[in-house]
């Protein structure tokens, strides 16, 4: 069967890339030519599509899973459908502890989003860093794209990028644990990246099941005062270089790039100087404009995704308020959801210019309409939940703003 | 008793100078220059001092007080305790219901902070819109001056922005309460503005107590779809010249603008064109950068005063979960204080470089030394209560990316 990028080269609209052209209003032949040179990627599963790139508004990913020291499947699951329900666009199932196939199926059964994993985490977790070999970690994707897994993270530096992190002193050194995982096989087996040493036959099978390769950020940075140094730089390069691959075969992709730890004035240049390298979709985990907002890092992280997504990053991969401090509970999935969802509304409106919503919103609570307001809020049970139950307003009581006004005249108010 | 700045011009240090000169780590001599030219206010009360200005780290102001629907004065009392607890620099109390003289003596009592309040709140709220003269306002302000609060917040929005504003349409009109309760007095009264007709005894008053004057910003957006408007400009430019007179009758004066509802692309610019027109203190109510985020806006509001304060605001005040729904709880005021804080903080690295605070605990965080983390943290009550009690941290549990890089060695860690 064709993938995506191939039909979209035929001129053949898929069910998937009519949805996407109908729920982004996107004409079919721009997206067409978008699939087809990469700059927009359609991740699918089953029924449900989620587009991702140029003209597309931005999207949100929820990284859910357990650790070797938190294992709770039940409570993962559970993650997974407050994910979906709060209008998550993709889930990132990262489990390394307990029977992670099983723990996928059960997700798989209880949601219908576009499922990524990072491969290399199942094999570490079941096979060792020691132990593990290229025929495991390949043999492993390979079950996983059976299972109908939509995206896989793969962290591509080389000896190159790893000898010019070495150069440089950092305060954080590497933060990504994908990253540091393949860094470590590279290491202890003294050989190349297993990733790019067998990128063709990976890209077989990404193609074979059209799953989308997500080129992961290994080489971010983990705290402010490091900086975009020269190992990051060859990894985006590289990244472009292997996505690039990855289109002539038909296969769809996107760059993690830009995330990570970096100061708030820094992050429009970060992402515009990789938007210069590619036009491929960009993947941005936060990014932190800060290091000390612990307990907090899903608001910091809503300020570094706003202006992120505001200069054209297209994919958020949202934090939680236990960022730094272990596995967020279901509340704090939510929280980190809706914070990220916010970043992705605000960065639209930055992008797009101003959308409809907001002025729905605004007319409702112009016209003191609560129903209204609610209606078109961002996550309505929750500003239902804090909405007076009976009554007005309690924050100016007879004395608000918009009564007054009406009652003296002194306002034109808008259709 | 001369004022702050009379004493500046003089070249005579006060305490609250030399308190300021230090904690901020500004020349003495510069201090004095800017709170003699006026780019410098420090808002005191007794001991505490809080600098607000040109050099000077970004400060947040927590609103608290009951309304004509919500009288709880112990609440608002523990607010005020919770917001100097959790590190704000001043509170206004606005208070419109109940015993508001006494709900100030208790907060007074409770409290140390500098604190500010709206004087035509309290006559609004005891006189009646409708019946309350000049002479009431006038009256309430002279009482509030002997009690000893630090800042009073005046609209002074004149007849011409008036007609300005009734000449656009706006969806939202006036949000400000003061504003409204203001405008609604002129074309009650069919008069002038009453802070700018009183405008010399006020300016003697305020010279009298060495109370800050801050000029409020009535005209701000409500919504995103409003944009700035030529009353908005005329508020500005009114205020500024308000501002010079103060300074020159020796009163300290901070301008309320580029607050409210703004397109989150358009906040650095309407930032810096009122520093174009003034380098007076700016005070920032916010800004939001979208209408949605019902029952999150402390989160919204977060992302829109980290760019105003990035572009040179000097001053934030806070909003809360709770905004555009009803009076905050006390939890809620620690939400959006600390929201606030991380918005200060963002700016702060934007407008003057990175900071300490972040270096100091990324070396903790990278030598997996947990109470250190917790030490540096924005509030470490909270990182504390989410950490894990014991062991470390189970997002990676046994796949650290820190430990499994220093196990391998492979990167280079700065002292």
């Amino acid at each position: 069967m064709k993938t995506q990028v191939e039909r979209a080269r035929d001129g053949t609209a898929t069910k998937q890339m009519e949805a996407v052209s109908g729920s982004e209003n996107i004409d079919i032949r721009v997206l067409l030519e978008r699939i087809a040179n990469g700059s927009v990627v359609i991740m699918n599963r089953g029924k449900k599509s989620a587009g991702i790139g140029k003209g597309i508004s931005t999207k949100v990913n929820v990284n859910i899973g357990t650790s070797s020291l938190k294992i709770d499947p039940d409570d993962e699951v559970k993650k997974a459908c407050i994910a979906e329900k709060y209008g998550a666009d993709t889930i990132s199932d990262l489990s390394m502890g307990g029977n992670i196939t099983a723990i996928r199926a059960s997700i798989f059964e209880n949601t219908t989003l576009p499922l990524t994993t990072v491969p290399i985490y199942q094999t570490a977790a079941e096979t060792g860093l020691k132990n593990m070999t290229e025929g495991d970690i390949i043999g492993n994707m390979k079950r996983q794209a059976e299972e109908g897994v939509s995206s896989f993270v793969l962290h591509c530096i080389d000896n190159n990028t790893l000898s010019l992190l070495k150069k440089r002193k950092r305060i954080m050194g590497v933060v990504s644990k994908g990253g540091s995982l393949t860094c470590a096989y590279m290491m202890l087996n003294n050989c190349e990246n297993p990733f790019i040493e067998n990128f063709d036959e990976i890209l077989k099978l990404l193609k074979k099941h059209d799953i989308v390769l997500s080129l992961g950020n290994a080489m971010r940075s983990g705290c402010i005062h490091d900086t975009r140094d020269k190992a990051q730089v060859a990894e985006i390069k590289l990244n472009v270089e292997l996505a690039k691959r990855a289109n002539e075969e038909g296969v769809q992709a996107i760059i993690e790039g830009t995330g990570g730890h970096v100061r708030a004035d820094r992050i429009a240049g970060h992402v515009r100087f990789h938007k210069r390298l590619s036009d491929f979709p960009l993947f941005v985990a936060g990014p932190l404009p800060t290091d000390v907002a612990v307990g907090y890092d899903h608001i910091a992280g809503c300020v570094g995704a706003s202006i992120a997504s505001g200069a054209g990053a297209d994919y958020l991969c949202y934090i939680t308020p236990s960022e730094h401090l272990g596995l967020p509970s279901s509340e704090q999935v939510r929280e980190g959801l809706i914070a990220f969802k916010i970043a992705a509304h605000i960065g639209d409106s930055m992008k797009y210019g101003l959308n409809e919503r907001d002025r729905a919103l605004a007319r409702k609570r112009a016209n003191l309409d609560w129903e209204g307001q609610l209606r078109y809020a961002i996550d309505s049970e929750r500003a239902r939940a804090l909405a007076p139950h009976e009554g007005p307003c309690t924050m100016c009581g007879d004395f608000c703003a918009i009564k007054i006004m009406k009652e003296f005249g002194s306002c034109n108010y808008s259709e």
